[in-house]
């Protein structure tokens, strides 16, 4: 067989070490990236080196930043004695989009997964312990995700904060909006069950 | 909504753009980079960037190449009388990958396709022409794709070919290694039937 050229077959190799992208799909967008005008591909080239040099954690709350704090520990606006403790960045982002809350956020980088080795050691609880401890909140939220890790770490992080004069909540669980009674699971009606809220007109 | 560090945003548009890649993905492998080590993000945008300073076109036969011509034309061991037509060079790649060719090829970079305005004179057709009619090609093989407008542009090519003293052939279709019959359509069982060979012992 012929050789294709060598930055060819360098760059399908580096697609294809993305998530959820194949041998065959890194051919594609290899194949794209060498059709597309130079300045286009040279812009993704630049996205990629840009982050890594500029993005960082912020020394607080762990979420993306590319300065010493995040734009949300700069922020003065936000409600600075309330605390929402998410796993990853991207978490964030979400409940940013919701666009309901106005407090601040600790990121853990991760959640307890002991069957992949991940410790509590191997996340920023030392820290979110030690912000709270120093810290005036007057209501730490876990908003970690809803599976058996992320429950497992809340309640992890919860027997850690126990003896603090801090609320300690979680996020309401239930339905969601939008969706079909009939298709939900007995664990999601059971949950919309315990925590049926009053109706106020 | 507080605003994500620019870079990520920047990083997330620019995946967004390639083909199949939406905003859901491109966040996830935005985020992905980000939490990769430095060296490994890097050596894909060093990737890109090579591929866009490095590749070009091969000036005979249009496949990629790193320099003037490609490493199969630049081969004297690939018999020089044979000529096969491809669409793309990804086409080169699956043919050289299957291992049973060893002519020249010529790469159309496309096909004629009247609805999305590609016309004969986008596509490299008139440098085949003259390549065949001051080469010394005993056999032209039309291994455009098999489908309507594939099939178009190699009789379009024929015609042009068909006063050179010149053979001229297509693919052999029918039914594909490893499939089964009965879900085989009717144009590929006529194929079939149509191009049968006789079985030699």
């Amino acid at each position: 067989m012929a050789e294709v050229s060598q930055s060819v077959t360098d760059l399908i190799n580096e697609l294809a070490k993305l998530p959820g992208i194949g041998k065959k799909s890194a051919e594609r967008l290899a194949y794209h990236l060498l059709r597309t005008p130079k300045t286009e591909a040279l812009a993704l080239a630049e996205a990629i080196r840009r982050v890594k040099e500029n993005v960082r954690y912020c020394s607080v709350c762990y979420n993306l930043a590319e300065e010493e704090l995040c734009s949300i520990c700069r922020d003065p606006r936000r409600d600075q004695e309330l605390l929402c403790v998410v796993e990853q960045p991207r978490d964030l982002l979400a409940l940013e989009q919701a666009g309901v809350y106005r407090g601040l956020y600790h990121v853990l980088l991760g959640r307890i997964a002991p069957l992949e080795g991940i410790t509590p050691e191997q996340l920023t609880i030392d820290a979110l312990v030690q912000r709270v401890r120093s810290g005036k909140f007057r209501e730490v939220i876990m908003a970690t995700n809803p599976t058996i890790e992320g429950d497992g770490t809340a309640l992890h992080i919860s027997s850690l904060l126990g003896d603090l004069p801090v609320r300690i909540t979680r996020l309401a669980r239930g339905i969601t909006s939008g969706s079909v009674l009939e298709f939900a699971n007995k664990e999601i009606l059971a949950d919309a069950l315990t925590g049926r809220q009053a109706l106020n007109y």
